[in-house]
């Protein structure tokens, strides 16, 4: 059963119940994020008017569409919702989103139809998700049933499920207007009437297309299910999760967000551990957590090494990896350290953190942070390599192409960039860089960040069956 | 003793030892530096050669220079250093920078150097900063001692003691080119032959100029002076403070920066507890911490509240205020509550922190934002207000005088903002914004970090004095 959700997620036929003509109306803007996004399968709009809405016929009842519509997408108000299913399962239709608010999210008129629904799909095999949800999408197949405004989508390999409809609108937003990264599948849940976290994940771990999942609950609808899907899932992808509710008031706000039951928070982190699940914290890391899985391996531990322009950023650094971060600065092989002194003026005794400048005011900062990243990268107690780049207008701005060569020399090794110095070398650099497979984070302390989730998530996924 | 610095900050003439004609020396990059900062005391110049350095003529000897030089910066070699020292000293100079390296933090000729040095000022009342000091800034005398290119400084009120060449270098072009705050007085210490930390502190502490103080230390040079001095600051003004050096490996990396003494962390912790100084532990937080303080009260007490257009980010916030920084989210009053319910759709019971955007999506952004913000300031409960503005393109992007006049209507609260949605309506919004007093923030847990240090520094000034 769970395997439905393919039809949901590689529609060849869908269908828009409540097209709109008014642009703004999430019953318009629907069919410009399809259009958008190019999709090749068969669209079919809805509209008790009929005419013409973007260039295309609509039929003016649920009775005049074609055989063969896999998914309707249907955007009407929470009391005509039931009616219009009935409509499209006596058509035959067997996947639905309903995008509708105002059922069990809002009060006890809205729960009763809820329940109208449950019961008309009961023992039918048919999928819904929502109702309240902001859509799904699916950039393998150019398909998304979101109705806020997103334009193309773009595409990429980590995949979401979100118990909220922020990620996939206004989130959406944030990543395509200040990130450089993709998505491949973005379920919103929504009151999770059918569909549920567990059915998603499912789903996931078993698509070609998604290396890894970044996940957004409030609650678990079914435990017992989801601890299943997820211990299996968690041995073939990385799955991320921020779990909200952990404190005693969050735990209200979930309540009134999405009716989520409280549960004891260490309840829920004890299954997660278990499952191999990785928990972030904040919301920001959702993005975070997608830049990285989006370019680069897992580390395979928890060692790092940096190169920093400035004594005080490896201290600082150093103390935050090491006091707070559960990150290790390890030593590195005696052959390592000579190799990085011999590349360095003699005033300055080389180690891991690599203080960098000194040879990068003599030799340039491409072939002294160049030369340094490739010796640590070889050296094998370390996992992960973050080069901090000082970029200064009027200064030497090399190429970034040289940091790119890098990682992909090393593929088993994640490299993460940060930056010091002036804002617009710092922009070119981080375009240049993400478009090609290096994330990058303006604050010196975000890489670390980064590292130690996905250092947690390898050891996570890669645990004993006991 | 300690007033002496006044001459410093305060030159009304200095004199440039190792002026140069050359772009990109030290010796020329900082005459560039003063002139663009538009110094209005007396500017001399002294090169061997004499001749015209940008437009100026220069002294071919120490000797040479004009009665009443307040400061020597002297930017010769190390070895050459005592000698020029001995010159000014004989034509009656009383206060040094002194920018090379090459004394006690490289080897122990270098320190032979520096205690020469120290030996020539013994007892005479010279004050001297560095050696191997990135300079200092004193944008009320419209001055810099810096040599690395910075151009015209932003003025500000807030100041800076670093042990770290970098603060007031690349870090100083960051927040150039990045933020929107200015800086009053910035101290590089360099190698604290004389002045340091205390003698740094005291001075600022004093300065009717400085409104609050950001240090970077890796070592206390005298802990009981600066512990005496710290006590009285603290009373005054903001005293915050990264104090490196906290891991093992930290420690040591510390050493190698600047030779700083290892010292247990948990004394540091103590002391600097008792003097309240306000810890911070992240090297992006100096830069946050300068531009909360640039604009904004310090928050009363920890309690805050904020409006976000989305459910997610208002459990997950909730979440990090209260398990993770220490801040509670707090009820509101009853009036306060019904106050929000009466602005919003009867769909959501209204709370805090508010879920705004039921009532922006009727009444738009600015008054249902602008309503909010109003009620939560006026709530006694409330001691900070974050607004997370959700801003994207092709929708309505109010101007943001709004938040401004509200920022300004309750000047004993703060307001920082932060933003969901499209960048360059963010980044629009930040720079109106923050040229008007009100801080902005990229992530949406950003402001809570700054007000859970704010909240510390506020509670550690008004400490008790038993």
């Amino acid at each position: 059963m769970l395997k439905d959700l393919r039809t949901l997620f590689e529609p060849k036929s869908i269908a828009i119940i409540g097209a709109s003509s008014k642009p703004g109306k999430p019953g318009h803007e629907v069919i410009r994020n399809i259009l958008a996004n190019g999709y090749e399968g068969q669209l079919h709009l809805v509209n008790p008017k009929g005419g013409t809405i973007l260039g295309m016929n609509a039929y003016s009842s649920i009775g005049e569409l074609p055989e063969g519509v896999d998914v309707a997408v249907i955007i009407l108000p929470a009391q005509d919702t039931a009616t219009a299913i009935r409509a499209c399962v006596d058509h035959g239709i067997k996947s639905y989103v309903l995008a509708a608010g105002g059922f069990s999210e809002v009060d006890e008129k809205g729960e009763a139809l809820q329940d109208e629904i449950v019961s008309i799909i009961e023992s039918t095999g048919i999928r819904v998700l929502g109702p309240n949800t902001s859509g799904h999408t699916s950039t393998p197949a150019k398909f998304t049933s979101s109705f806020f405004p997103l334009g193309e989508l773009p595409k990429g390999s980590v995949s979401y499920i979100a118990q909220t409809g922020n990620f996939a609108t206004h989130t959406m937003r944030h990543i395509m207007t200040h990130e450089n990264f993709g998505v491949c599948r973005v379920v919103g849940l929504g009151n999770k009437l059918d569909v549920d976290e567990a059915d998603a994940l499912a789903y996931l771990a078993d698509d070609d297309e998604t290396s890894a999942i970044v996940m957004y609950l409030e609650s678990v609808k079914n435990p017992q299910k989801f601890m299943a899907v997820a211990d299996g899932a968690t041995r073939k992808k990385p799955v991320i999760m921020l779990k909200s509710g952990r404190s005693e008031k969050g735990s209200k706000a979930a309540v009134a967000h999405t009716a989520a039951m409280a549960s004891n928070d260490k309840i829920v982190d004890g299954m997660l551990k278990q499952v191999g699940v990785t928990r972030i914290y904040r919301y920001s890391h959702l993005i975070t957590a997608g830049k990285v899985l989006s370019h680069m391996p897992l580390p395979k531990g928890n060692r790092v090494s940096f190169l920093a322009p400035s004594g005080a950023m490896l201290v600082s650094l150093t103390d935050v990896c090491e006091n707070d971060l559960g990150l290790e600065v390890p030593e590195i092989e005696e052959s390592s350290r000579q190799k990085l002194q011999d590349m360095s003026p003699d005033y300055i005794r080389m180690r891991n953190p690599v203080d960098i400048w000194p040879a990068a005011s003599v030799q340039g900062i491409e072939r002294a942070y160049g030369r340094a990243m490739e010796i640590v990268l070889e050296d094998p107690n370390i996992d992960a390599v973050v080069p901090i780049l000082m970029l200064l207008e009027g200064m030497e701005i090399p190429s970034m192409q040289f940091i790119v060569d890098i990682a992909r020399k090393y593929p088993e090794k994640p490299v993460y960039v940060s930056f010091t110095g002036d804002k617009k070398p710092e922009e070119e650099a981080k375009a240049f860089l993400e478009a090609n497979g290096v994330p990058t984070f303006p604050m010196i302390e975000d890489p670390f960040e980064a590292l130690e989730i996905m250092a947690r998530c390898r050891k996570a996924m890669t645990r004993s069956d006991t």
